[in-house]
């Protein structure tokens, strides 16, 4: 099938925003076997967004519309969609009656017209619920072309792509299959160095290396029929992988979101463990990453913010040890990070101290990081400390 | 002038990488008045990009394109935009020479004929040197729209841009000037409604309203021969906006980047008071903020994250006392969100309880707040606290 993108923003045109929405939806179609040919972003223009949709509807079969579906007067996406096919607006039940629970539970917030704007489809158009923001979004088939409309902001656009469009896309028979591995405490050209008789002979399965904060992802995909057949090429590949070097050491995890913390917070969960957290430093960060990753679970059991930074000392074990005894909680984990005085401004040296305490002892790790500012090296801090965790758990 | 961009590359398609490209160029071409009302990305493909020149050439008086100057087989911007001119490639001299330069600077590496191609212009260009690249772009003006062609690396497209195109295009007197205005505690569309004339009958200045997580931002833009000139019609602007209901109330501070974190750092450091902090239910994400935002400043004294999630009681005005003696801070600022039961997936209710003490007493507010999810509650509550220590300063 071949498919466009066309983002709708006078924001994207001016510089303001990036169009990381393109790239989600890309990726996504690559997944689903759709081939995207084009991207266009154009402002929020009812004469030129139509210009574009003529030339869309000429060269493609799906053309996916994101943006300019809120509430105000410079939104116009819907209603330009349905000039251009002929059609009206209709207000969708459901969406509707989300607006009307939004502000039922919000007496404080005003509900003008334009709110209700939100609420609208393009008729006869199959609606897309966001489970994330009012706008609904919709899909029309007209001509021989499909029409999608999706909402802006990236979180919303997320949540509807994959809860209620992607299920109406996901038909073609050779899909794309991925699998992506998850590696710390390696660097993304050692990685590929170790890798490269693999990166350069690809073909299918294709392997793409990505460097995030402190880690490396690793993607495998290929064209299948059937995620079985999918799953026996991946499996041979990712064999071929681990077994080099020490790569099964680094390996932490599996999958795109799944990320350092939220292992941890499923091995807690898993071993039935509560964990406490002194943090010196990193000025609250490892608790607030690990307190939404085990959100609705009771193994959070709090912890202690230490404003100084952190020095050169032992303190660390007595901090886990403390404050799992207070917080009464299986484990206790103290963080401290202490800055080096050769640090200059786009690099920063630090040395972190990471202890953690259960009933058994304490067991302590110190590691020298270098990043390229304060909120890097807080990161990186954070990414040991629940390395540390998952390996001692 | 009428500008759009062209990006060229299928790694853009695919969703491999962002086109950052595209809005660097927005960016600067705002700043230099000219007006982008197009960003395509296609393919390195030949037939899709005549295609995509076909409709550019129409429409607009600028066009730039970037990526596909590399010396690989795929690379095929400039023999593209050559056929589509009716114009052959030539090599030029500089470029030629710098290509020497680079391999008799590097014994080991093998110059390949591709590698000649990356010193090729359109014949009758205007060459653009690449002061961090190998491939020479270039300008060139036929049938009255000016084609730019740019490499695709971003720090070689952006050296480039500021260095050899910018010079060329910046013979506009006229300037886009702007200045954002930040709103905290009123929705998107209740702000709109209030401003509904400005917004209708704007021309220049321009009005644009964006909303982020818990807060709104007001873009005020205008094409200007000078700073002064812009200053004086913003800030008539500014003064009807802020004049109307209760905008002035709400507006806290200017600035794209300014969050009201930051705002609230700003202040204590203002005023050289220190700032410690409890929180329960937001699980150490206000510490996080706060501290980053403080990061370098004697500030944040630390504080105490509590794991289980508040309940109703009056207990942050006793909690914000006591982590202010405690680390004896001047303030101290307690949080307390409670989940309300009537809370469903995707739209969360939530109570919140903030306190503040300092030596003089302490003042505590009472807020209720609707997410779309634990993690969005989180941020409004950090929000509302932000803005309770900000009012009361």
């Amino acid at each position: 099938m071949k498919a466009e993108l066309i983002a709708v923003g006078t924001e994207i045109l001016t510089g303001q925003i990036v169009n990381t929405n393109a790239q989600f939806l890309s990726e996504k179609c690559a997944e689903l076997g759709i081939d995207v040919y084009f991207h266009t972003a154009v402002g929020d223009n009812e004469k030129r967004l139509l210009s574009v949709l003529e030339v869309a509807s000429k060269r493609s079969e799906l053309v996916i519309l994101c943006g300019g579906l809120g509430p105000t007067e410079d939104d116009l996406t819907k209603q330009t969609l349905a000039a251009f096919l002929g059609r009206k607006l209709v207000f969708d039940e459901k969406a509707m009656a989300k607006l009307d629970r939004f502000f039922a539970s919000r007496p404080g917030r005003v509900r003008t017209p334009n709110n209700e704007r939100q609420a609208q489809i393009v008729e006869g158009s199959q609606a897309l619920q966001n489970p994330a923001g009012l706008a609904v979004g919709g899909l029309i088939e007209q001509a021989g072309v499909t029409y999608v409309v999706l909402p802006g902001p990236p979180s919303e656009l997320r949540a509807m792509f994959t809860e209620s469009l992607q299920p109406l896309l996901n038909q073609s028979s050779q899909q794309l299959y991925s699998r992506v591995l998850r590696f710390f405490g390696i660097g993304e050209s050692q990685l590929v160095t170790i890798l490269a008789d693999l990166i350069d002979k690809q073909t299918d399965p294709t392997l793409a290396p990505y460097a995030k904060v402190g880690e490396v992802t690793l993607r495998l995909s290929t064209k299948a029929n059937s995620q079985e057949e999918a799953d026996f090429r991946l499996k041979q590949l990712e064999e071929d992988i681990l077994q080099r070097d020490k790569l099964r050491e680094y390996f932490y995890a599996y999958g795109e979101e799944n990320s350092l913390v939220q292992t941890v917070a499923e091995r807690l969960v898993e071993k039935n463990k509560s964990i406490a957290i002194v943090e010196q430093g990193t000025g609250g960060l490892l608790q607030s990453e690990v307190s939404l990753a085990l959100t609705g679970q009771p193994y959070f059991s709090g912890g202690q913010v230490i404003g100084q930074l952190g020095t050169e000392s032992g303190r660390c074990s007595e901090e886990a040890d403390g404050i799992r005894e207070e917080l009464q909680a299986d484990l206790g984990l103290a963080v401290s990070v202490l800055i080096k005085s050769e640090s200059t401004e786009d690099n920063v040296l630090a040395k972190v101290y990471i202890a953690l305490a259960s009933t058994s002892g304490i067991s302590q790790k110190e590691v020298d990081l270098g990043g390229y500012s304060w909120q890097h090296i807080r990161q990186l801090a954070c990414l040991q400390a629940l390395d540390f965790v998952r390996n001692t758990l």
